[in-house]
């Protein structure tokens, strides 16, 4: 099924437009995506964009990066499109699916789910990695898909890491903001993985710090990360995100802070107040390898 | 009643308090407010800051421009605080008070009702120009409350323009996304002064494009007013909005663009996503006159 436009507003010169589809990946359920393209991409001189995909975290939707993430200036001047997913399939009628805020409904965990009844409609790294990618293609829209780039936010964190991790040559750069970092030793992602997978050490192939130590070694991938993560962020000090373990384990693999930069941000929460101080960074960053 | 701290987030080096008091101009009930400092004024080190009030539109509350207008970058780069009041009292259970989006709560339109039941509580004006300035003060807040400026959007934008024509001497510069700018010709302004005045004649007290016909001739005060209004906006569209007759007024009186500056901004609508594309120009506008 083809892209439907929700809306349109201006912004920043660019147009920030809202699409829903059905979605295979998703069980055929009806999904929603926002898609940010900067002034370059528009009107008849228009060239398509690279395209920098934003994850959000537990309990969002597409809209919260969109809203609160301050995201739209930095890519209008730097010419990028901004690609914001949902965190999950909606309305799926699983069981359970509604019943917290850290599994089901809104926390997708961006794998594909292989335990019913979860593995019908909870394909959401699919949906990230293949499908939306591919949707954006056939609907024609003036963005270059094989330039791309991935950030996100805690859950989503973990997504765009362990994404750009798994995908070798997919993504240029990977971002994000207070990320799950280590899912396997935290209780948020010792609960999706145990409940989106048969088999919970299926959890590794999702997780960033098991990742990020096999892609060392003599024959290293070149690698470009930023990780901001606030220390003032109750789930950083109640050991949620983790940013150390990754840090650790990228500098054991052989990558130092050039390639791999692990930032703690003094006096930082988790929310959008924090990620919008640094998101015209971040995208700075991004811009270095989508423009070059 | 002292204000109470309610929470406290870091953003762009600054920090975001949201703060409850018991207002009387608000007729006893509880209201919240925002309040950014800018990094200069947090520390050991720390001076008073030069404040910029944000007013709010319709259905909205203190958070709204917080969560969504993009202002802090600009504002800690310039030094300056952010104060975003609410739009009504909350909680009055006046008859009727709930009823339409337009009127009662979350619709204050920044004046003294002298309409029973609602001259009790519905007192948005007085809050704004004298009672959260008082407060700030009473706090010790590193807040320079007799530098400032006042800016807003939609019934906020009416209120921000009105409320500097009306204080001559008390506010440096006023700006507007997209105002009510002749609210005793348009269906929002007659709901709203019909219902909160006795006499809806006295709606000219506070309409700005009266008042701006008043503050010309020979004696006339030096207005430092700039205006962004989207011509995609479809209040603009129904003529609600009406910065035409403002700007008509304000050249009649005298006033050029230099003085009144009104912009209509090809194809932006009303939304944040519009506000957000100019706060920091307003911003850094506001500041030639608050920092000078």
């Amino acid at each position: 099924m083809s892209l439907k436009q929700e809306s349109l507003n201006k912004t920043f010169g660019g147009e920030l437009r809202k699409y829903s589809y059905q979605s295979q990946a998703l069980g055929g359920l009806t999904t929603n995506l926002n898609v940010f393209l900067p002034p370059t991409a528009i009107g008849a001189s228009a060239k398509a964009a690279p395209v920098l995909y934003y994850l959000a975290g537990l309990t969002c939707t597409e809209d919260n990066g969109a809203q609160k993430g301050g995201m739209f200036g930095a890519a209008a001047s730097h010419g990028i499109a901004l690609v914001f997913p949902d965190t999950s399939p909606r309305g799926a009628k699983i069981e359970g699916e509604d019943e917290s805020w850290d599994f089901g409904t809104g926390a997708g965990f961006y794998v594909n789910a292989d335990k019913a009844p979860w593995n019908k409609h909870y394909n959401t790294y699919d949906y990230v990695v293949r499908e939306i990618p591919a949707k954006l293609s056939e609907a024609g829209l003036p963005i270059a898909v094989e330039k791309a780039s991935i950030f996100g936010h805690s859950m989503g964190g973990h997504g765009a890491l362990s994404i750009y991790l798994r995908e070798a040559g997919k993504y240029k750069s990977a971002s994000a903001f207070a990320p799950i970092s280590h899912p396997t030793a935290c209780p948020w992602g010792e609960k999706a993985f145990s409940g989106y997978f048969n088999d919970a050490a299926k959890g590794k192939e999702h997780d960033s710090t098991e990742l990020i130590s096999q892609a060392g070694g003599s024959s290293k991938r070149q690698l470009n990360i930023l990780i901001d993560s606030g220390t003032g962020d109750n789930f950083y000090k109640q050991k949620q995100l983790l940013p150390e373990d990754f840090e650790a384990a990228a500098r054991k693999a052989g990558y130092d802070a050039k390639d791999v930069n692990v930032r703690l941000q003094e006096g930082y929460d988790h929310s959008y107040f924090f990620i919008s101080t640094f998101a015209g960074e971040h995208i700075n960053w991004h811009a270095k390898f989508l423009t070059a």
